[in-house]
């Protein structure tokens, strides 16, 4: 591990990445360990400067390897993902600028402090046995996004995302910065130590949450959402549902119940998924055996 | 009264009032009463369809007086709030087209279900009182606004926002769409009843939150905030803040304290407020004669 990169505001309405990365080019100092280098940065400036998700489209999207040998995308962030690329990338390369990646993100579903994780390299999932080492109540997410492998953090060999809430959209939440902003200095110190030679001694399972499907809200001719999600539902992420259990509510009163296999939802109610076509994610709880 | 109008999608990000004004137009005899008649209408559709609080700047700050005679202003709500007058009010006439506004917010504070009033008409403050003894919850806040009399419910001769929270924006909560719904069947009740003649034993006194000021949050010399809500203070919408009391914390772990008279703490964190310039507005709780 020679060099690291802490991403913040790939959303511009996603506080607390943008103020941590702020604070910490301030302060560069905080993520200076012995043995490797940080680099820190802001992803989409000009989304933080007008607090939106993305200005042409979603950033955390645009990193699909098709979308980056493609010269004819010249939207803001077709363009701003290939500059990152350059930068941190280039994706799919062994000689990479940067050998890990941790995107700061925040959501409006209450999944309190999560690791989305698409990676499956055996650092990676060293840095993330460590850290539920660290901070057992950490939730591990493995998902490949609702487009495949097109994650900011994949750009380097490793990595993965750190998500946060309930936090509305530009709403800065003093205790889950400190929550992200502690997870960080984990990640640090794990790497200083590996790079060390130090042994771990953190067991070879981990209890994590492995994706299975999407569910969208039903909607009428024009898309529009027919339904809430049902008030009992709201803000079980990581919970079981099994058949028969309230999933939405709609207009009128009336519950649609979930039926299906017994499994875990997840990212229930995020603002940004409205107009992605899901409601929440589900996924089945696992355990997953670390590689050597 | 002879009419009362029911606005949403003010702001088109607060999906409360956007989804049941849908279902109200939908289902136009759930607003039907015996003695009055009931509009029922989003106020900015172009931010409704885009997700947005506003398109060019706040049309719930566009109903100042001089701003509505104002023709040189054509930003899209400076336009739609002199349409939205000329169908609705005109502000400060006699014969305004309604009698009564109810517009419809959502906020990302910790308010629960709350009033916003602005308005000091004995018809306003009996509709409130009527309110509050069917939702004993209910909190109501007297203010003006940041900017004075330029709400949207100042169009009429009486009316108030309602707000609930918390919610983030661009999310519908079912819990709070059915309090926000189950609230609007009591004012329409309330009418019925009063214009019936009906005699109302509600005490003459109200507990309300009256306007105190507004605390912005430190900033730097580009505008930016220095600080955070201090975890502690976050969600304590209508508690007691007094001297010594933890306000904001600073990135850097720094705890600002509270200065000042004992006062209850109201819009704590709400998104839209920090361009506004304000990460919380003071009151005093008071009691509140109600005229004859």
């Amino acid at each position: 591990m020679k060099k690291l990169a802490i991403t913040g505001g790939t959303h511009g309405n996603e506080l607390t990445g943008v103020y941590l990365v702020k604070k910490w080019k301030l302060n560069p100092g905080l993520l200076k360990r012995s043995n490797f280098e940080t680099l820190c940065l802001h992803t989409n400036e000009q989304s933080i400067k007008e607090v939106r998700r993305y200005i042409d489209h979603d950033l955390n999207r645009s990193f699909g390897s098709a979308d980056l040998r493609n010269e004819t995308l010249d939207t803001h962030e077709a363009k701003l993902a290939k500059r990152l690329n350059a930068l941190l990338g280039p994706k799919g390369s062994h000689t990479s600028n940067v050998d890990f990646i941790v995107d700061l993100h925040t959501t409006t579903a209450n999944m309190g402090l999560s690791i989305v994780v698409s990676n499956d390299s055996a650092l990676t999932w060293k840095a993330i046995a460590y850290l539920c080492q660290m901070e057992p109540a950490l939730n591990v997410y493995r998902w490949q996004g609702d487009e495949e492998g097109a994650f900011v953090d994949s750009m380097a060999p490793h990595g993965f995302a750190i998500e946060v809430g309930a936090v509305p959209q530009g709403v800065l939440r003093a205790d889950l910065f400190l929550q992200t902003e502690t997870l960080i200095y984990h990640v640090l110190d794990f790497f200083e130590k590996y790079n060390d030679g130090q042994r771990f001694t953190f067991s070879k399972t981990l209890e994590i949450y492995d994706h299975h499907s999407l569910v969208d809200y039903p909607r009428d001719s024009e898309g529009d959402i027919m339904v809430m999600v049902h008030h009992e539902r709201q803000d079980k992420d990581f919970d079981l549902i099994k058949s028969g259990d309230p999933l939405f509510l709609t207009f009128d009163g009336e519950v649609v119940l979930y039926e299906g296999e017994t499994l875990c939802t997840i990212f229930i109610n995020e603002a940004a998924y409205y107009e992605k076509g899901f409601a929440m994610c589900l996924a089945r709880k696992i355990t997953f055996e670390l590689k050597e």
